[in-house]
């Protein structure tokens, strides 16, 4: 039985973060991000939903125990950014812009291998920044 | 860096509209839509999820800027279609049956051109008509 | 025993209306009611919380049986309400401004009564128009 | 006009569960599933989505009658599934690990045929078991 | 500084369980309490709303910290009702029908003791059992 | 017609803070605080809803215009704490440990005042810090 299902995990976590390009000055920073760019940073609840791609185990009826799932995004992903500044604190996040869309994509990085050790792959990120913004990634060039 | 990401807007409109083919008689359209062919119209609070494809910029770590894509959607599709009627008010949906179905195709023909010039592409557009109903479209035959 | 418990069932509707003040001209309404004044209709799906006080069953361990609120609802609320317009279809709305105020109220008249049959009292109405606006009555003056 | 779009309905239902390999003993059993295994079963409140892919039809809008959508989930998983044992109740998951993974597979094999029978085919099948939990099945190997 | 708010904790619980009254016998059971009386069980993702009265502190804020509430609720809710039969494993619950209504009463009298320990009170105890229904109550006659 | 309504409006802002008291050192703050006290701060998406009391007007069918509302809490809320710093950037906020049951107190005093030019009353105001974590407060002593 070679089926493939996608098993998804959300997990949350809150952090601090502004969009601040250093190779501009200020004004072009705030032409550009608007209140997004303020000094003293805002935050957001952001809310992640991880996708896992494989086949249900005929002994466990598992694609992948959905605790190990959350046990590896808590490790590679909560420990790090939750209630964390993403453009201090966060040494993947070093010199990117602290966008949902970069954010992403390093998250993705993060989370691929430690998932392929369970005859499984990493199939998709979704990130929720607000209820009105979300941005998916599945990966590849 | 050529890697692509899957931005989503969320938007809302509020309309009314009523199911009814004027090439059928009273009975059939009774027959075929039920209580949603009442000549006096109903209505829902219709929640959009627009999504663009595209990578992200070096220098904003945007796919496009998330307050373009605001406004867009509101230009092309809120404007129009909050707090009006679907079958009366709308010029690009006469002649057409106000399903979700159709609505959702042409609220797609209104954003595909608008986004166009931010080097990103429509990618998806869902159209919740319920909680329970929403329609998926992702252009092409 | 006569522990007092508060329970709650949700129910739904989508309906049309306008706001309107038939004793103003067309300019007094555009300008107090807005986009909501719009001649041709537009709707909602209206979601509605009805809560009722009493105490638990000693053999049923209900306060009310859920299924028989759910009857009453449908047959005082849901029947006159759903896929019907506000302002046109509802006799008990008849003369009055469609607003989610004065509809809560009437909501709660319809109810009342009813409920009064099953040892307990209506106790609350909520009505959602909208994610962000909401109304709540708790009756009397 | 041979556009494709996706509708989705939404529907749920609560049961009981729990997994239990009876190929392994006790010991065996606790060390895999945890809590999952409680002899004396644990429950959830499923939610459904089930996605089909078609065609707009000319006369009425409709890819196919959400209502004739909402039927057959009824009758082929609602009734066999709702306050139920999944383990003990349900037929078609009798020798099978009664894990999401599992029941999303079978409830693909129950729907797909009912679905030929509209000019449209079944797409997708997402089974959520809590907020933070669900799985997605597309068919085929 | 003495006024008062009231701060509220969400927890979930996963269990099975179905409403049977020993004193009737199958028929009446079946008569009164429909599928919700299914031999096998059935089950719920429960979700439960904690409400805390009390003042904040001038040195920390808080009116009690989240984080305690939280283990409270772990240890005399969540720990006993997580993924465990309400009907067979809750000694609590031994003798009563296992209603929402008389839940909601039982969940009130494991936290009000531990939570005086903290200069606040137990105010009120929201559970839902499904989306669309949930009780409230408030303590006292 | 007297009869009392209470109609809710709903808003959001993300903002940064900490939980940090400047008379303990370092060592105590972690200690109260944990994760919270992170120097580099962290962030939410606060959702707010503002509660509102007073009986519906005879020609607009409307307790308070939701529009005039809303204006207010862009005025006094939306526009001091969104994508802002709630320990550096609001003046009223100064001196005050930036925990959500304080917060919730100080928007109160906000909005108070200007409520009261309507002919209504500020009944309630909830503060939403996470999906698992809110405040209510109602005034007064």
């Amino acid at each position: 039985m070679e089926k493939k299902v996608y098993i998804t995990r959300r997990a949350r976590f809150n952090a601090a973060h502004k969009l601040w390009n250093p190779r501009w000055d200020e004004q072009k920073n705030q032409e550009i991000f608007g209140k997004c760019s303020n000094h003293n940073w805002h935050g957001h609840n952001y809310e992640l939903h991880v996708t896992v791609k494989g086949s249900p185990n005929i002994d466990t009826g598992y694609c992948m125990d959905m605790k190990d799932l959350s046990d590896i995004i808590k490790e590679f992903i909560e420990e790090p950014l939750d209630h964390k500044n993403l453009n201090l604190d966060v040494p993947w996040m070093h010199g990117k812009l602290a966008s949902t869309e970069n954010l992403v994509i390093e998250i993705w990085n993060q989370l691929e291998d430690p998932i392929l050790n369970y005859d499984c792959e990493l199939h998709a990120i979704r990130l929720y920044e607000t209820e009105n913004n979300y941005v998916d990634y599945y990966g590849g060039q």
